[in-house]
């Protein structure tokens, strides 16, 4: 099995991280865990929220995200039937804590990028939080100005800018209830007891980490790498040649097909983003508080992110599309939107695959070099 | 000015490149558009054309193209009156018999990219000479095949297939038709008093070239070499920097702008393409029979059709989905197809923009090589 050599700093004289990282990595998760608890009941929970109430529903997702992938990685460690009952509840958790969060950033990125694509103001005033141009080609010159509309082709022109306005409205109408929708069912869950035993739980957590006695293995460092190597070998099944070979066409392929939501091709990257977390939550329980940043997982992180964000946005704009009654014009952005965001969905893959390789490229400079 | 250093064999002792030269390219081109006139004539003309016919319009084009871009690079030494004269009149036959070929070539590259984005099957019989999956990303794996469907999803399913169908046929119909009119056009311009004055002056040159006497100047190098700097300027002027950054989204960036057709941010690519082809022109009229295959230019200038043609069939799509009374599902489909389109056109500024800069490239390699 790899072992990590990321960081010299954990080359004890054995060699070894013991239990007592994990058990102190599982304290602290759950101590901040109910930390957020205390602060988002403190900062109330109206719809939208306040900042501090968004913040502290963020670290409670953080926290209880944290825990629930330790147990995973390093079960073998701790008591089975307490790590696999509290499991899928701090999955449900943060599921449900997690839902009013994305329908908002979807439906941001969605009016972002109808912006983007209309030139400017063809988007209803509700939207204004968002930036009036894309930032995905950042640094890239602006596109020259369009030419004088032709005095007959003003119908047509009212009509698409009507077009991309009421995608705009029909995005904002849906995503918003479903918003608010998942806003309740993140109050209702906080306030069950299904919560309250979970909370009580975690609050035993803090205080002491149930590890199997005597432990099976003295040394953490296996369990760490054999979850960097369900990492590797998931991105080694990722078809990362395509990927990094730029306006491959892949994401699109089935952009008319009948089931456009999920795309089947994108789930084994959604799997390597959850590895990658996994991968990542597990060097913290290693290197502790020292822990460097990696920034390449942390780009690869991001852009796993952006995969999983453009992919589901895309989705949302074919759904959209299927409002019975909308007008053509309507449909037609949609249209337009959808095909945007799933190929978002090929330049995150791009961009994973790149910094993925990065290290490797370097490598290979550096024997050539030679 | 540059000089032409491309083939050392036009490097005679005085290094010049006579007149003569150009008398030489011009009979011969002269001749191969009576040639191909002949031909198209005894191949008949019904509308689609058989294969001799297709094949003798386009060498009357590709003549036509040669001798009017001949005439332009090397005015100074021709008859300022014949060549202003005749210029414009072969650019309306080449016009004229390119526009037939352009709609039948936009209604293929729609349909096969409305294939590929469908996964197959709702594309109506009549595409069948289309390919039933994109060229676009050969050597890329076939996606995973979808999910099966939901039992709730099936009249969505049908409509969006519908939908998919429902565009190629408009598109049929709508190209289908202009092609016919275009191939009328031709037709009753091949038979006009205008045609035939052209086909006289054309006759003429095929014996005698009307060269200024005495020659203003000696050699061909340097009207050459200023049709050469012509294309660097203008290349130069591209924003090649964001085109060779893959996925900038600039292509789409007005992709429901009011006014999609044409985008104006095209245009200085399809001038490269023109001066391209003069640069290509004056090359052949240097180095005669001989002249070497200059692959980078092949490369570029096909860059360059390719983003043309993605360009033009883009503003199809997007005229397509502005007919009154079409269903929202078209609408969409054609959306897609439009943004799809406008990636093409990304994309093909990427392939220019990388072959373009690929001689650099190595001579940068070279230079650190050393």
């Amino acid at each position: 099995m790899a072992t990590q050599h990321h960081d010299p700093t954990t080359d004890s004289p054995a060699g070894a991280v013991t239990a007592q990282a994990l058990a102190g990595y599982l304290r602290a998760q759950a101590t901040e865990f109910l930390r957020a608890l205390r602060l988002h009941r403190e900062t109330g929970a109206g719809a939208g929220g306040s900042e501090e109430s968004v913040e502290a529903a963020r670290a409670l997702r953080r926290s209880a995200r944290r825990i629930s992938g330790t147990l995973h990685t390093f079960q073998p460690l701790l008591d089975t039937d307490w790590a696999e009952s509290l499991r899928p509840e701090l999955a449900w958790v943060s599921g449900t804590l997690a839902r009013e969060h994305a329908y908002a950033s979807r439906l941001e990125r969605l009016l972002t990028a109808l912006h983007r694509l209309s030139g400017s103001g063809a988007i209803p005033a509700q939207s204004s939080g968002a930036p009036a141009v894309g930032s995905r080609a950042a640094g890239a010159a602006p596109g020259p100005a369009g030419p004088p509309a032709h005095p007959t082709a003003t119908a047509e022109r009212g009509n698409l800018t009507v077009g991309a306005a009421k995608a705009g409205a029909l995005l904002e109408r849906q995503l918003t209830l479903a918003r608010t929708r998942a806003h309740s069912s993140a109050l209702q869950a906080l306030g069950s007891s299904r919560f309250h035993a979970v909370a009580d739980k975690v609050a035993l957590l803090a205080s002491e980490v149930p590890l199997t006695r005597p432990a099976p293995v003295t040394d953490l460092r296996p369990l760490a790498g054999a979850a960097e190597e369900r990492l590797a070998d998931a991105v080694a099944a990722l078809p990362l040649i395509t990927a990094g070979s730029p306006y491959n066409a892949e994401a699109l392929i089935h952009g008319l097909s009948p089931d456009p939501a999920p795309h089947p091709q994108d789930a084994p990257w959604h799997q390597v983003r959850l590895l990658l977390r996994l991968h990542r939550y597990a060097r913290e329980v290693l290197l502790g508080d020292e822990e460097p940043v990696d920034l390449r997982l942390l780009a690869a992180g991001q852009a796993l992110d952006r995969h999983r964000d453009a992919s589901e946005a895309a989705a949302a704009a074919a759904q959209a599309a299927r409002t019975p009654r909308i007008a053509p014009a309507t449909a037609y952005a949609l249209g337009v939107l959808h095909a945007d965001q799933r190929h978002e969905v090929e330049a995150a893959r791009y961009a994973f695959q790149r910094c993925w390789q990065k290290d490797r490229h370097k490598e290979g400079e550096a024997v050539r070099a030679r």
